[in-house]
């Protein structure tokens, strides 16, 4: 499989489904009120492992041939991937080989151990990642799966949208945030496939903003160092990802830090979920009238809620 | 009405069933895991107001005839109940006149505040809430809506469990939190109307164990001056409330702060979702197996999500 279709997304939703956990689709009152529209949260921060990213593990990991799943699988990851790895290798009884950037949050880092992958730290840049992971590939043997860039990975994260879609009827658009640009590759594909198109809208902190520049140059621009709270997308674009975005994706908007860290507060007090600060990108798009609103319908995948509650954003200062 | 029944709670169904949210039903195998059995979580923290308490205040405000009203409500509350009567008071268009404790969280003051209801602040003990109650009422003419030991608070309460049997079916056990006693006494009338009664079973902190020492003696216990971060279970059983429970409740079992701060932190990282320590009780009797668990499918009602994000109990000492 070179670049995925729908009919891969539809084959990894019947490949994940016995898996994964079809998770709830709430609203807010509070939040359609601050939105000035209708606003349908896919609540992927109640998947298993706390994040959509077991969705696309899932579906690489029960892809694999049983001679390629006895090498074991590796991969480099702020966390969220690591831990979604780690179980789909758990429950198909294969080896997980996990690199993962020394400021990765701590109950991150548990988890991974907790579904029993083996751990191996560097540095937090993406260099340092993919070094340290070529490293570990060649000591073990394992296939390397990208937390993003590779097609069974968006064909699984697409499964998300497509429940959305078969829940909600009239979706006029679906937000997503973008970090390496799976889940939005995954997005895309599902929502421009359907006879009556759906809008789909990337968000991204203005503080790790390649995407946003690479879309709008229509072509792969590498970040420099980014520092945002949104953990989850401090990565870059792949080759894979930036071509369905730039073919699929209607556009890409970015968001403050302050408005980040505010709406996730928002979020937990109004709806009573743990959000990590990435899906709170979306929530900004919103919130700050970044993206046209008035009178429509729309669907927000809300990707993960593991955070580091010692830690907290609106915290800092105290830590 | 003077003692609640079945019917009354089934009414209340009905008549409330426009304004609430039906919440959703969880489950975690990290919960699972802990529990040593199957456990099913009714997520009234979803629900409107953030608590299972809007159930009540419902069904308590829209039962009222148009003259009583048009007089207004009172009530006074350690803040759920507070935001309950005075969202159902606004669905209403009626005023709604509040007795809140000085200590009350300052996130449940500001929401009854964006309800439109008028606050007046007292001393926290129970004979101060209904001291300046009392001359609330004899200020307005309003109607006092007892946050518990009230027919249509019980009955309103007690929809919670019927949907979670109706969503579950094979129920062993109901598992609540005891504070008044509102939402125990609802849950006993509906797990023991079926033909095939369904065990229930109370939770309470050490530190205001009123209704277990009530309920071992078959009489109402006030309770000496309670100490517990379980903030929403401060208050003592009322005169209906006891009854209902000695009658129908199989048994209340008490846990310590330390469960209790432990294991709601424990719900927020595994599951994701933001509860109060009142809700912990419960699963604390689960996890500290004061409950016979083995090989039993347990519900248990997940009261709210309503906790001040700048005073969480596990970094008290950094407030």
């Amino acid at each position: 499989m070179d670049k995925p279709v729908f009919a891969d997304i539809e084959r990894a939703a019947k490949r994940i489904q016995p898996h994964i956990r079809h998770t709830p689709v709430r609203t807010s009152s509070h939040v359609n009120q601050k939105a000035g529209c209708e606003v349908f949260l896919k609540c992927e921060n109640f998947q298993r492992t706390g994040a959509f990213k077991f969705r696309g593990a899932c579906n690489a990991v029960m892809s694999l041939t049983d001679e390629e799943a006895s090498r074991g699988v590796v991969t480099h990851s702020s966390g969220n991937h690591a831990q979604a790895l780690s179980l789909a290798a758990a429950i198909r009884g294969i080896p997980a080989y996990v690199v993962m950037p020394e400021n990765a949050p701590a109950i991150k880092v548990e988890a991974v151990k907790g579904y029993g992958a083996s751990i191996t730290f560097c540095d937090s840049t993406q260099e340092a990642r993919e070094a340290t992971a070529e490293k570990v590939i060649s000591d073990t043997g394992a296939l390397f799966v990208h937390p993003y860039n590779n097609p069974y990975i968006i064909a699984g994260q697409g499964t998300a949208a497509m429940e959305l879609l078969d829940e909600v009827p009239g979706l006029d658009l679906v937000l997503a945030p973008v970090g390496g640009g799976g889940l939005i590759s995954g997005t895309a594909l599902v929502c421009k496939t359907d006879r009556k198109p759906v809008d789909v809208i990337g968000a991204e902190p203005e503080m790790a903003d390649d995407a946003y520049r690479s879309f709008k140059a229509g072509t792969l621009i590498k970040p420099d160092r980014v520092n945002t709270v949104a953990d989850g997308l401090r990565t870059s674009l792949g080759d894979l990802t930036i071509k369905i975005i730039c073919d699929f994706v209607d556009d890409i908007v970015t968001v403050s830090e302050e408005s980040i860290i505010r709406d996730m507060r928002f979020i937990w007090e109004r709806m009573n979920m743990i959000i990590e600060p990435s899906c709170a990108v979306p929530v900004s798009a919103l919130f700050d009238h970044k993206i046209e609103t008035a009178g429509k319908k729309i669907g927000l995948i809300i990707t993960g809620g593991n955070v580091d509650l010692d830690h907290l954003p609106w915290q800092r200062k105290n830590s």
